[in-house]
């Protein structure tokens, strides 16, 4: 970009720059005075792969930011400072990015996190954000995929599985409205929905132009996933093994169950679903969509089976949506029990796309 | 990407993640062991704007890195750890991967750095390669673009000004050969280029098949910017402000300026081109394309006048390039004065590209 543009989306994300380190976003580096363990992670999202190009940029500013959250968190961290690539797609009119920078700055701050650095450039193709992101462990010991032990249960903690896939198909039209509500609740849902209609932003509307509060609350899931922070003291109290769950449970299961050398047994009736996609898997849906849908960013770790106790009445724990799904077992990859503990047939890819041709 | 293109992809990298803080690429975040003060930067390269399509996949791979060892180098420091985001194109066979991390790994070890994480994702658009590097300052302070002050010298070190601009100038074919050679040398260069061709690969010869041993040369400085670490030393003991040039000098020299509060008179017969660009500019080139155009990535530094005798000698300048180009005075932007001291008219804008439409 020519100078003056550098200038100007500079001066937009300045503001959001309240470390030192960042040295005002006027220099080729940063400069980080560190102490001890940081944990830091990265994550590229690319419109029309990890968001459909009709999604709003203020979401899409967030989720650039949040799925690098969810990985921090994930490690028992909390995140602390940022760097953002930002490429900027040239059928996208250069005036929306203030938008996307104040969207960006204000979900920085709701995170306690300073704007360190980055790049912006443009692109003839899609829109695409890399974020890097810097955490503080909360204690001494930041857990890896790799440490389950056989023996130990498996806990998910930060929220509802399923509901950014639900959410994604009612946003793309390929779900309405009608699977998400028993009858009776027909008449009370659309008082609601009338209510908080006028206070919405459009893109909580579905394709039809019907608004519907529950059906708004799984869009955000998509749009934006709700990444709790709170979850990193437990992970960093209780966890052997941690990771973020983003691509898809079972897929993420199979991931920690291979790096740490053991099995996976989740009980699908303990995962946690939000109260839609319960109704959804009752009028029919196939719940197996649920579990290996992506985009849910909750926490899947794993703990000695003495600690049940103690993590149950963590605090903040319930109100994190913190639930025991299962136990790690000797031998590979996830089983998935259903309510008489039969096995369930379900693909572990998980949320994929083909790279390359 | 599919699980199983997940593990290959590791696979593929993972010889080049030679620190405890990459987890072996494991993991969803590195763990640093920090102490003190660290230089992190980050710099996005995207197909069609810093790159040409037709580029070899392995000189892709050493800009994206380099790039960012520029910018770590230009602050006086030394690279350490990187972090790779590597968006692949859907229209680039998946199978170039692997050349592109061979590519990516080798030139890792030309600068002794390891490999502590990232993301690899596909897009629909241009190939796009964000690197973000962690650099160890060789000394306590690290020069800041702002910090020049009126009375000091203005420095070059590193390598030539406008020969990647050329380079690129004869691999798109709008410069040919007979430009870059006084006619005496005809002869003499055709038998050393034609020794020299069967050594060499395809993507040194240039649009009508020849190979020349200069133009290669300069291609190289297009495709794969010579950065010289050993810079960060005289930059880290003398300068009082630093930055690397790489947009261009003169729009870079603005920035320094800009940051600075100050003006940079720059003396152009000073500046350190390449032969070829000599006779370039001999025999009607304009001088003006070679400080203005891009990819140079080179260290721009000021430094008291007093220390000039020990920069001069200092170990190692001469073989780096070093050039005192001109001196810091009162005011703002860029003068560059011609062989009488006369001012040249040369616009500041450098390498730029509109951002959105």
């Amino acid at each position: 970009m020519s100078a003056d543009e550098f200038s100007v989306i500079r001066d937009l994300f300045a503001p959001y720059a309240t470390s030192a380190s960042a040295r005002a976003l006027r220099d080729d580096a940063a400069v980080l005075e560190a102490q001890g363990q940081m944990v830091v992670t990265t994550d590229t999202i690319v419109e029309g792969v990890h968001f459909l190009a009709g999604d709003p940029i203020e979401t899409i500013a967030m989720k650039a930011l949040r799925v690098n959250v969810s990985d921090v968190v994930a490690k028992g961290a909390l995140p602390v400072q940022a760097l953002l690539n930002l490429t900027w797609s040239n059928a996208r009119p250069a005036s929306e990015i203030a938008t996307f920078a104040e969207a960006f700055g204000r979900d920085l701050k709701t995170f306690g996190i300073a704007l360190i650095g980055g790049d912006t450039t443009s692109t003839p193709g899609p829109l695409t954000i890399s974020v890097t992101l810097f955490g503080a462990p909360v204690g001494s010991r930041v857990p890896a995929r790799g440490d389950a032990q056989v023996g130990e249960d498996v806990w998910l903690i930060g929220g509802e599985i399923g509901s950014a896939w639900l959410g994604l198909q009612l946003r793309t039209g390929a779900l309405g409205l009608a699977h998400l509500r028993k009858e009776r609740d027909e008449a009370q849902a659309q008082a609601d929905s009338r209510a908080l209609a006028g206070q919405m932003p459009s893109y909580l509307t579905l394709p039809n132009e019907d608004f519907d509060a529950e059906a708004a609350w799984l869009m955000m899931a998509y749009l934006a996933p709700f990444v709790r922070p709170e979850c990193a003291g437990v992970v960093s109290k209780f966890a052997s093994a941690s990771m973020d769950v983003s691509d898809g449970l079972v897929a993420d299961a199979s991931k920690l169950a291979e790096a740490s050398g053991v099995a996976l047994r989740i009980e699908i009736n303990a995962v946690p679903f939000s109260l839609a996609a319960e109704r959804w898997a009752f009028s029919g849906g196939d719940v197996r969509k649920l579990i290996t849908g992506g985009d849910d960013y909750v926490v899947l770790f794993t703990a000695p089976n003495e600690l049940r106790g103690a993590i149950e009445v963590a605090e903040g724990s319930r109100a994190l949506r913190l639930a025991r799904i299962g136990v790690v077992e000797a031998g590979h990859g996830v089983i998935v029990a259903d309510r008489e503990g039969q096995p369930v047939a379900v693909s572990d890819t998980g949320y994929s796309h083909k790279l390359g041709r």
